[in-house]
């Protein structure tokens, strides 16, 4: 009988599996035993700031560690870490933390079995590509970024052939790359080959041109072999693990790929999503991309994990936690506040309870995860445990497929920021930038309004100014970039930078 | 007991081995079992063009499978292709072909197990720290080149941070750069950190900065923990293929790694180590650096692969393959020439063993390896494996180190080029280039004629004109480039690219 080991090879420490050809053998054989796992989202409050994390990670394994004590098959899936950043020390790993860790937190935090290192060579093959198509006379303009798995702020802006052309170009972070994106929302090698044949390359005669007109698709696919398949590892605990996806849910998708996530739920029957920074980052990603317009599973719970210190100590920026965690409840997700304590705030819990009481939130869940790991969370999961294993299907929230793309983005900024549509604010040349993409996807025979919407911002605000008074807040729109192959639109807001490129410290 | 297999680790469909580790434990173990391997040097006519190999990987794959066919324990060491150039189609794979070929080729070319990914990550990140040394006024030049894994012509020259500083760099190909370097002569992760803090960062003032002085070499070295591992493969016919190491002999040392054939030697009794383009450039590289300066084994035995057609129908480059067969001899080498037939080739043999006796050449192996494999040259070995089994040892010649560099320049030109002393010729500005080096060698507390010479020139040629009759060929000393790090020192001469960034085609 085929089974999923069929499917998984050992790769040095972990093991990676081909979940494309498991998933298609799950499809072509509806008799072959398969679990129907329910999804469940953690994910943050806003950041304080973008170095700082509320301990996701840390979060996700020891709440998988606590389900399987409790006897449910329980597992999660990450996100790749961004070596560049963790080696370059601008950021922890994300690998979680004291008792609530994977066996080999290494292995992932220092470029796992290169698949970012593939996707990087792969994207930045594409602009050679279209560097010749230039010489070829099939372009005149270069769009497609090269892209860097390390960071240098001297790289967001740079100009290539030096001394002649002087073209100037920009430098992207391989995780926010449009070929991260069109892995992470990939079914197939198939789709993601059909994926990069839609990407445009560039333009000629302000017309767009796309990477299917002129280079062989396998060149592309063939460099991807195994970066498109998940890695799998597991906790100190023995809990399953599955590694697939890059970060930065801020300025990209900063979601698990979406095959990694349908394979945990067809082998486990909880398994737990993790998205990146806040609630208005990861968790909106999820929902309104990849669950709307990408055919995730809607969640059955979501966590929102915070500090102690965060939640309470910084009055002006406090409304954002119980913003995310009522936003979330409203949309029918049973939504659970997750309080990760430090070392010393074993005594607040009293008043973290009453504080929580009295935002009519769920009881929290409340713990020291990185000294007691999931120990500290299995008596205290009664309530979640009923809320995944119920019976109850919700129905996913209708696609915006068609909209308007600022119609979008603003009921993006009243529902997932609480800003009105009123006070979304078009920058000086906001408009010019959504025309030039609007006749750029008419020219490619697209529509911008079927794109999905990539808000692109500050990991570590919603609004122009988090800590305005509620009625003063504003977003303010900036541009507009198309990545048609990836099948999304991003639009800067607030303060965003394009490019992240973190100082390395 | 332990063994080979308790540091070999299966890595999708190859195995990944703890050399540093095995050969470390060999070293403490003087009783533990473990070969004395015989290296073999495949090598080759200079191509007619960088793009056309003469079936260096092919031979070599055939002539293990031939050996073991006679019942000959032996393996080959082969360098990784570099994954930009074969994916953008500059250059077929470094594979093998036909019946001499790898039971899994597309991996080997097509990134193996992210190994130039990782050190492209680990350099770039270097170049990084340099920027942030900057900024803290540690350096106020970079002199540490980015790398880039992907051929791109206008990369050659950029300027980073452009609308600011404006800051002039170029990109050098991940398997040139230093760090592959350092990769490539290392015997331990300690050699690697080691070498690390020695590269020059930059200049601080005109004298010059290491890394050493201001990183954490554990983020480099944590990056490389399974890039310094080599691969082991093996052919169609189950031979056992060890892959490790950068390719470009012609530009930097384009040999396997030393611990790779280290390694090899352990396990078999013939290790057939491919070292790439012409004699002129991977065997004098292999001879010249690896065995004079840094311990490698002198080659029981050559192999130097032509084409028919290569070897028979340039008259004006025709001198080139009989002056490497006799070099070679000149030092002492059983060598070997193989000449690779083409399709129709056949009926050449008698007019090419004829030639190869009117040049006092030993008697010639001849075989279309592509169509025949092993088989077409297990029955032609009876001379060569009387060479590598017999007990003779030979000397390593002399190392070089401390003699001045330009006469050490001269040697090579006029023994592996065949251009004497007097026609070598220094460019304008090389005098200067060569007083900058120095310079930057003293400040760093190093003799730059203790360094290793690299010539760096074009694979297809060995002289200003191959062509030119033989008492008018020149070579021209360009410039200078010290890699501390590595202990090696580059002299760009003829008419080589620094950095080859190859059209894609």
């Amino acid at each position: 009988m085929t089974g999923i080991e069929d499917y998984t090879r050992q790769y040095g420490l972990v093991d990676k599996i081909d979940a494309f050809g498991y998933l298609d053998y799950l499809a072509a054989n509806p008799d072959a035993p398969r679990k129907h796992g329910k999804v469940v989202l953690v994910t943050a409050d806003t950041p304080l700031k973008a170095s700082r994390g509320e301990g996701k990670t840390t979060t996700t394994i020891a709440m998988i560690d606590a389900l399987r004590e409790r006897g449910i098959d329980a597992a999660a899936v990450l996100r790749q870490p961004s070596m560049g950043i963790t080696a370059a020390g601008s950021k922890g790993g994300a690998s979680g933390g004291g008792k609530a860790l994977l066996t080999h937190p290494e292995i992932v935090d220092w470029g796992l079995c290169g698949e970012m290192g593939a996707i990087e060579a792969a994207q930045n093959l594409l602009v050679s590509f279209a560097e010749k198509a230039i010489d070829d006379g099939l372009l005149d303009t270069v769009l497609v970024p090269r892209v860097s798995e390390v960071p240098s702020r001297s790289l967001r802006q740079i100009a290539v052939d030096r001394g002649k052309g002087n073209v100037p170009e920009r430098v992207v972070l391989t995780p926010t790359c449009e070929l991260m994106q069109i892995v992470v929302l990939s079914r197939s090698m198939d789709e993601i080959a059909e994926r990069v044949s839609k990407m445009v390359a560039g333009t000629k005669d302000g017309k767009a041109v796309t990477f299917g007109e002129f280079i062989d698709l396998w060149r592309i696919t063939g460099i991807l072999t195994d970066a498109v398949k998940p890695a799998k590892t597991e906790t100190v605990n023995g809990s399953p693990v599955y590694v697939h996806g890059g970060p930065f849910a801020n300025v990209s998708l900063g979601i698990p790929t979406l095959v990694s996530v349908d394979l945990a739920c067809a082998l486990h029957d909880v398994v737990i999503v993790e998205a990146g920074y806040g609630a208005d980052a990861g968790a909106q990603k999820w929902l309104d991309i990849a669950c709307r317009e990408f055919g995730a599973q809607w969640p059955a719970a979501a966590i929102v994990v915070t500090r102690a210190s965060t939640w309470r100590d910084d009055p002006a920026l406090s409304w954002r936690y119980p913003f995310h965690v009522q936003r979330l409840e409203g949309l029918g997700i049973p939504t659970f506040p997750l309080i990760n304590l430090w070392e010393g705030e074993d005594d607040q819990v009293p008043a973290l309870e009453q504080t929580a009481a009295e935002l009519g939130f769920r009881k929290p869940v409340i713990g020291n995860l990185f000294r007691d790991g999931g120990d500290a969370l299995a008596p205290q999961l009664d309530d979640f445990v009923a809320a995944v294993t119920g019976e109850e299907e919700t129905d996913v929230p209708a696609s915006h497929r068609g909209e308007p793309l600022v119609d979008n983005v603003k009921w993006v900024a009243s529902h997932a920021y609480g800003v009105p549509a009123e006070r979304v604010i078009e920058k000086a040349g906001f408009a010019e930038s959504l025309a030039d993409a609007r006749r750029l996807c008419e020219s490619a025979g697209i529509a911008l309004d079927d794109l999905a919407l990539v808000a692109v911002k500050s990991p570590a605000t919603m609004t122009d100014n988090d800590a305005a008074p509620a009625d003063d807040r504003t977003v303010t729109l900036k541009k507009v970039e198309v990545h048609a192959g990836a099948g999304v639109v991003h639009v800067n807001l607030t303060t965003s930078l394009t490019t992240p490129m973190p100082k390395i410290v």
